[in-house]
């Protein structure tokens, strides 16, 4: 999963003859449309608000060398050269395991099972690769239909006093499972996609939220900020906010229209 | 809300003949003039002191697509050519509710209602609405016309011994009662807008203050400093002050005359 | 009070024609040396050390219109083509009124009035203004004309334990006449004007101080250090240091001549 | 060590003929090449995903003087006008000495000889001497063949409570023995390359893992988080990925084609 | 003591025809060879490691004045249009004096004399200024001529729980000593000038070691990491690592050969 914040070289793209912005539009959106309707490895356009960016790309791949491969065909195009990247986001989608884990290690200790002792390591990779298998399509998910997308990455704190990763796991587990009840309360208006980026970028976690009313990310992120796992252990990094519109409109938005959500 | 902090690219600007100048500034002035008389979606615009930037943009919309297409709209301007932005802010203007949440709060509890099932969220949502309509002039603010603003984004704390967000609400409730005594005592003075930022940008509130004399922000920001709301558990960001003027004015500015205010 | 740090583009300017720098650096000297013999609304020039700038411009006004105002025709110079804005710092010249302020407050107190009552404003707002009045000079300085400047903000900290703000007043009082006494033992060799910024920039306080012989600065700056309201309760921001000289010879200093200091 | 992240500046390097970016491709392939092929001080070349750049150098001499020659013959490129720096890593190759080192103090101390004492010092650098002799190889690294990298520094904390400094040397050294343990458990899948950076650049430490898979990366990184030496003591700067290829294939990736990785 | 950190614009430089390359060579070496050579203002150059820089230019000189003019004398070179200034540090070479100090103000204490009485000042003065004059060829250091030079500055910190300004003179000098003794022991392989920068520039310290094997620079910097002054009190900023060259062959190094040492 790849974000791309970039900046549009407003000056040098109004200097530009329409014929020529013409011809850049159409070749971005021959590129774009088609990774919009792909199911398996789809992409996605959003206006920025504030000077953090003007366009935001998200693209979700299979592998990183599909993301790379996107990023160069996105840096071949004629219209790249009146953007320039601002940021970037690099990260995998995965499930929150939490309460399984801790079911099979429990499962595994009463059956007598030493830790990572390769009997261990077996047997946590069956029960985990059963689990993964059962909710592959959360770990291919598309991108919501939602007209705004709300971005942060955040980490789990490793302060002097309150250390997330020096409690023990049920503390964890049990918190989590209180995070989780509030996202559920938002279920009918918010989508969430969680993606790890432990290894890969500067944040441990991503969070993309997709909703229809961007008012509903602000009342979600409030009152999540009570609850006692990120009250206590979350840090949250920048916030970027979007508004979706279909690639087929790029030329609307750089003519100084915003186009229709869809 | 966007407040929009740019920087004039004054080399590139002075160097233009003074007829493209000329024109600029009309056709800058033609877009932003019945934007400022704009009651239901006005904006204003200050001149900046320090290398902070030199122009800010404060646009008030009743919604964040309306704000995107103010950006575009501005983007393409001629003038923003020699314009460069420095920073900007996105938030929405709430309401301070504590109080009348804590009252709902109890009140429901006192029925019996289990918090957030559904005939908790129903009752609160039922009693909330009544507020936000009756309140609903507060949230559609006008841009008052004094001639200095004030602004600055902020955070409550969650430090490790120090955790707004661990407190109880009655606690956050009466600092929150005691911090807008403060506010209320410079009621003739300041006029003050409250607009939140949690899932939208990288603090949690911004504050807007508006004077005729810019001296009044230190002595407000000095005395609320002391009480135990900001001393224990405000983090701030950066301030940003500008003195006023109209759009119809721009020209002078940009010629080297400050304005007048109004 | 603004200052100006500005970098000057060394290339560009070198490749100008003499003819083109003399009449630049003319221009520029006719507007700033009425600014320095301005007794009024003073401006002085210093060469600064090392990459935080080249240019340093100190200006003191009656208001912040005339701040921005001299910042407009500053923009306006055909010099000012040649600089760049490293950084500012905006604040307003104010005086320690610690002590009378403690007095005044244990004045009203044993009379009986309540604290924020109109009495009680009253009378700190007469107290206040006598004193003021009497300070005035203080409140309006001139810039000394001491061959050297160092310039720093600085804040007091809100630490988790260790937070100024949360300290009573007569501890606070008690810290700033130790802190003092410091200062007056310098009093021969360092002139400083101590200005306030809260609610105008990023730190509370910015010190200006003035000195032949800049490895005074060091001395009293480090002696500091270890007092308890320094030692416990400040936090620095980035230090500057300027070597004055005459607006006159600014040609001197932009043909590599670091010009005599007066 | 010397890592060295570059951007492409993709704008110009379009708008260049042909023949040019071939030759400039050829020149570099013909400096590079040698240089992934020479055992003794090898080169790698990988392409960076996310805005933090596209061309990653990883480079590792015998001496500072090769690295900076390396650097010199790399600027002189005609490609490189065509990158810019976007940070750089400083570090070298060490062994993980915690056990062998407190065996050796421990057997010196039961001698009787005073510790820095000369016959002390005689007698640890004559052990060590002995043992890095052994070690050579793993001071000589080559650079794992694996299709990605993960690059990151890392400093131990000297929190005011959680203070690595501070531990005795016993508590260290068993901590490490159970940091390295997780990393044996991922021996077949990871390769990892521990640099030193103290005194040479901002972190203490560089971490390097090769890898097939980079999912791997996570859940590496992820599971050392809940060591106790990595819980409580470790601070991590930015990371940064890298999918390798050969200089042959530079012209693919420079023509919008991600490269084969061998 | 100025370190002026410096980039090369290599792609300008390169564009450049050979005969105006050797010209701005020759000018520049001109001015710094001198320099080089002056016992009572010396200068140094050396090729960074990474991308912090590529040139570091170290400048003692007996005052700011001097050392305002070499900037002067060096933005002057028509080289310096093809440099970028990355980073610099402003500092005053000076002594160690914890351990005098604590004697005479022992001393002093013992005759009845109050602190900071003008007595107790004359004293003080008097004794210091004696041990400065013994010491005046160590506040005029030359530049050693080892082949590698390791800079950084630091702080001595001011935590809640752990501030250096907050103890005993005694507990600092005891401290002091043990962290001496460290350096000591290095006394053969590396030599150091310890430069202030209170009120200088933005951290408290200059570290500057010199050694022909820059590993010892990691030896060194690591041993002390572990003394009590370093692993509780020291906060420590950016490292910037030099290998020495002489000014006769920049013409070396910019046409992309590393020169010898000396």
């Amino acid at each position: 999963m790849l974000h791309q914040m970039m900046r549009v070289r407003w000056a040098a793209w109004k200097a530009l003859p329409q014929e020529d912005q013409k011809e850049m539009v159409e070749q971005a959106a021959a590129l774009l449309e088609p990774m919009e309707r792909n199911r398996e490895a789809p992409s996605a356009l959003f206006a920025m608000l504030g000077h953090k960016g003007d366009l935001l790309f998200l693209h979700l791949r299979p592998s990183f060398d599909e993301l790379s491969q996107t990023e160069l065909c996105l840096a071949r195009l004629k219209l790249w050269d009146y953007l320039e990247p601002a940021t970037s986001y690099l990260s995998v989608v995965e499930l929150g395991l939490y309460e399984s884990s801790v079911k099979v290690f429990g499962a595994l200790l009463e059956k007598g099972l030493e830790p990572h002792s390769p009997e261990w390591q077996a047997a946590v990779e069956e029960q985990l690769a059963g689990q993964r298998k059962a909710m592959a399509p959360r770990l291919r998910p598309e991108i919501p239909g939602s007209r705004f997308l709300c971005f942060y990455p955040m980490d789990r704190r490793r302060g002097e006093t309150r250390n997330w990763y020096d409690l023990p796991m049920t503390e964890r587990q049990r918190m989590m499972r209180d995070h989780g009840q509030i996202g559920r309360r938002y279920a009918g208006e918010v989508t969430q996609i969680i993606s790890g980026s432990i290894g890969f970028d500067d944040w441990e976690w991503g969070v993309d939220l997709f909703a229809d009313d961007p008012l509903v990310f602000k009342r979600l992120v409030y009152e999540m900020r009570f609850d006692e796992a990120s009250a206590l252990y979350a840090a949250f990094g920048p916030f970027y906010v979007g508004r979706r519109f279909p690639a087929a409109a790029l030329g609307d938005y750089l003519g100084g229209h915003l186009p229709p959500a869809a």
